[in-house]
This record gives structure tokens, sequence and C-alpha cells, in this order.
């Protein structure tokens, strides 16, 4: 589709078809008033260098994979908007994918990116996908990105600091029983979470509720922990946040004056409730960037990525102001409380 | 990084270079014993085929590129899942991009998506990327996407059928006075949405805020729109919409019972309300994957993409399920109606 070859600005420059070629390469060899000469005979003639035949040379693509579970999940959503803010500053472009949380789509969608020379990678890992993603490590960098997985390099965040920080709340509020969502367990933030959580509420009641990570979980989660008499909620992510917040509204259950609420992710739609909901937040924008700089810097050096575990931070706010009712009343009859 | 070659390939089978090349790209010159050969050889030496080689040998790179404004607005967010996930399924790869609405920066997204020798592109257009735009669209198929520009093909929504249902509903509840949020009108969407508005409003009285697509104009026009004695507002967009409800939850002004609210766009948090929000739908799932589908078809067929023009529906909620009050009560005293 492109006319213009190097031949023809070599031609108009008066130079040589390799000479023409290190000069729009920067090469050092060529007199600047040569560069000069061959920079402006390709801008006149709207010269346009081929990429693809450029990255074959070179055997850089200038572009880096990533694989997330999917676009639709707004935490996702705006990991892979960051990466790909970052990526693009540095003139790097980002091929995007996702998995479905199914291994085998991971699997595959990892094979395209390879086949595909990607300087680098930045992938969601999940259970089953191990052997792959250490081959590829072995042969160009790769980074995971919100979950850890085999001893991977991963950029992740520590759910301690904002877990233990909304417990603390929790706790001088005066609720003594708490309950959680928890997250799949084969997942390392499905573990880490709840692992901290369980940390953080010695000498508290707790109630469990083994979910997942799907609105279905959260809002059956939360219908479950109101019969056990629990006055607080934590949610172990965002969409187990939505169901749950949903299961209140239809059960007319009052977010802030008869149940504190803590959600996970600072999601807008948490903030734009008659009730703001409190929340533990990732900081996406670091996870994001991060994992793609240190991939990107990983790249030209030519080594290993370098992980990084980012902590998470607690946002109080009218969901958990407020001291606990009698755990009993509200439980049983949970539209009717105060 | 690839130590296995065609050319170890080719030994291995025992045929010719360019017969294991015919053979692997599945030509018919090639006997089907020959071709089992070359396949199994390939296998068994882990032959993975150099994709960039081969795109430049096709001059076909099997991917498209996307920009939109930002992958942190939810919709652009869904637009470009459904984008992915049907060109992942033709085995295309996706290059995604950002515009921040700064039509600088999408002039300059849309020449590096050239320069990697896209086999299409998808784009939200910006005003002043008109001549960038045409010269993409006669060198490769170019589709825009949720917003029309100077008769370039298109996937947008049609707003009529929605906004006239939700002008239907909210004058047989009895509102006779309502209040428009409007979107910019440099953008087609903020200019055909208005249009309709108008268009179903003749014999009520209105109030039109002009605005923009971002949450702060939602949040102004919605305080300001009080002020008129408006008893229900439709809100031009998604954003709008948050910064709207934002504005009543602050106010104190009870949605679905001192004021109807209709908002744009299908967000899961206009669900995960106490009062469930009214929206005009945009079917964003149609919306992308018809784009990534339509310009497939141009490219494989190497024809100009074909335009598309899919309605708009209405999803009445609680929000709008009850008789206006008095409007100049709610209007001076927000909090205090009813």
């Amino acid at each position: 589709m492109f006319s213009i070859t190097l031949k023809d600005v070599a031609a108009r420059a008066e130079v040589s078809v390799s000479t023409a070629s290190r000069a729009l390469a920067g090469s050092s060899l060529i007199t600047p008033e040569t560069s000069k000469k061959v920079i402006q005979a390709a801008r006149e003639l709207g010269y346009r260098p081929n990429v693809q035949a450029r990255a074959l040379r070179n055997a850089k693509s200038n572009a880096i994979g990533l694989v997330v579970p999917s676009l639709d999940n707004p935490f996702f959503a705006h990991i892979a908007a960051a990466i790909e803010t970052a990526a693009n500053a540095q003139g790097i472009a980002t091929i995007i994918s996702s998995s479905a949380e199914d291994p085998q789509r991971l699997i595959a969608s990892l094979e395209t990116l390879e086949q595909r020379q990607m300087d680098g990678i930045i992938a969601v890992p999940l259970h089953g996908c191990e052997t792959t993603l250490h081959r590829i490590a072995k042969e160009r960098p790769l980074i995971l990105v919100d979950r850890e997985l085999d001893n991977l390099p991963a950029v992740v965040s520590d759910p301690l600091p904002g877990i233990a920080a909304a417990v603390a709340q929790l706790r001088e509020k005066g609720h003594r029983h708490i309950g959680y969502l928890s997250g799949p367990q084969e997942t390392s933030t499905g573990r880490a979470r709840q692992e901290a959580f369980i940390q953080q509420t010695s000498n508290l009641k707790v109630s469990v509720y083994q979910g997942g990570f799907e609105y279905q979980n959260g809002y059956e989660g939360m219908l479950n922990l109101l019969t056990k008499g629990v006055t607080a909620i934590i949610a172990g992510d965002s969409m187990m946040t939505s169901g749950a917040l949903a299961a209140c509204h239809e059960a007319g259950v009052k977010v802030g004056e008869q149940l504190a609420l803590v959600g996970f992710d600072d999601n807008v739609f948490l903030r734009i409730q008659p009730t703001p909901v409190s929340v533990i937040d990732q900081d996406v924008q670091t996870l994001g960037s991060q994992a793609a700089l240190r991939l990107i810097k990983a790249i030209n050096t030519k080594t290993t990525p370098i992980g990084l575990r980012h902590p998470t931070r607690y946002l109080a706010r009218s969901s958990t102001d407020f001291p606990p009712t009698t755990p009993t009343s509200q439980a049983t009859q949970p539209g009717q409380a105060n």
C-alpha cells in the first residue's frame, strides 16, 4: 500500500540504500550532513518505514502482550488502561487478549502472543498454566499482575494493610462478630486476603463464607452471613462486593445503619450510593503502570522482570461510620431492624 | 529465540524447504502424504512459524487496531471487550490504544497503528481527525464505532427508540416538565440524542442543560435542573448519569420518590442502588462485535466496511415507577419534599 521505498529515499538523497538505511536508523557511522539530507528526503517523499520489516531485522516488535480475564470486569479494565498508557508513553504497543478465567484460553492466548514475537508478556495467571508460563519466561520477559503463581515475578497488592485498617475501625466501633466473603482458595489473592482477615480478627467472632470471585457468590454469601448474626461484613473482591450490596438493597438491609459493609476495590459505584461504601483499595493505577514499566525495563536490559508487592489502603466512608445494632434483631429480621 | 527453522523441518521430513513451506501453508499443490509428513516433522521438532515473517510475505498482520478514548470508562471497556472477543474468535489479534478524547493523541495512535501495518482499524472518532481518518480509510479498511464523523462507515446506536420509550413512560406517569442533561454538540452522539429528546417532548415543558460527557457536567447539571422545577430528568450519557446520581444522593433528593431519573447505558451500578435506575441501553455487546465482524469481513473481501445503526432500548426500573410530586416543593427544597 505504501509505494515509497527506501530506494526512493536513497535516490533522492543521492546516497546508497545502505547509507539511507543507516541514516534513518540513527547510526553514528553516518555524518550529520548526510543524515540530515536523508531525513529530509524521507520527509519530502512521505516515506514510512515498514515497522514489521524492521521488527523482523531487530527481532523486536516494540509491542507487549497482555492477557486479562475480561475487560468487562472494571478492575481488569483499569489495569489494562494503566498498562496501555505506560507502554504507549514509551512507544510500545499493547496487544490485548482475554482468558475468561479459563486456563485453556489463557494458554492459547499466550501461545498466540509468543508466535507474534511480543517483546514481553504481562498476564493475570491461572492454575493449570504453570508449565506454559515458565516456558515463556525462559524465552522472553514475562511478569504476572494481580495474582502470584509458582514464584514467577509478579506485581501484586499486599492485602494486609487495608484489611488491618478496616478490621481496626470495625473493632473500634464496637463490632464483635464480623463476616467475611472469601474468594477462591485456589488463587493467591483469595488465600492471602483470607489469611490477612483471620490474622487481624483475633478475639473477635468471625463467620467466613467460602465463595468465588463472582457477583452471585457475593449475593448468596451476604444472605447467608446475615443469618449468622454478624454486624459487619468485609467482601473479598469487587465482584462479590457488587453482589453483597445488591443483596442488601433487595433485602431492605440499610447499609450504614443496620449493617457495616466494607467493599474491595475503589469502584465508582461504591461511592455513588446514598450511603457510600468503605473500601479496601488496591491502587490499580500503580499495579498496572508498574507491571508495564518493570517489564519494559527487563526487555531493554535483557534481564528478568522484578516483582512488586504494593500495599492496599483503607478508605473509610459512611457505610462503617456507626456503632453496631444488636445482632439478633438485625440478623433475623433484616428489613425491620432499628 | 526459536532455534528450530523451516530448514530443520524440511530436513526431517526429507523434502525441500519450499515443499515444507507450501505444506505448512496448506497448499493444494502438495500431496496429502507429503503434507502429513511435514506437519508431523514440525510437531516433533516443536517448530513455531514466525508469524511476523509470514505477515510480511502476505502483507497481512492478522491484527486490527482499536483506538478508544479510555478503558477507564466502562462503556469503552465493554466495547473493547466485545471487539477483542469477536476478533480473537477468528484468530485476529487486537492492538489497543487510547486517545483520552484528544484529537492529537488520536492522530498519533492512528499513525502508529498504520506503521504497524494493521489489517484494519476501529476508532472512536474526534473532531479534528477527519483528514487522517479519510486518508487511512483509503489505504485499509476502517470503521468508526460509537460516534459518526464525516460520512465514514460507523457502527453507532440510534438513540430514538430508547429516548422515545423513556419520554412516553414519563408522559404517561404524568410528568409535564422534563430536564435533559445534554452531551457536547460537537459529537454526533451529543447532537442525535438531544434531537431525539426535543422531537419526543412536544407539548411538554423541557429544560436542557448543555454539558459534556463528564461526571462533573452531570453533577452540576443535576443541581441546576433541580432549580428549574422539573419532575423528571434524562441524562444524555453514562458519565453524566454517574454525576447526576451522585448529586441526588448528596443533596438528599430521593430518586424514585421525589425525582424520576433515566440514565444512559446499562452500567451495573445503576442496578445496584436502593432504587434501581431506569436506563436507555445501547447494547454495547452488539456495537462492539458488529464493528469487529464488519471490519474483518471488509478485510477478507477487500471491500469498504459497511456501517450499522443499531436501536437503543429502554429498560424501565423503580426510578421512574411513580407519579410526579408537585414540582415547586421539590425544586426549592429537594431534601424535604413529600
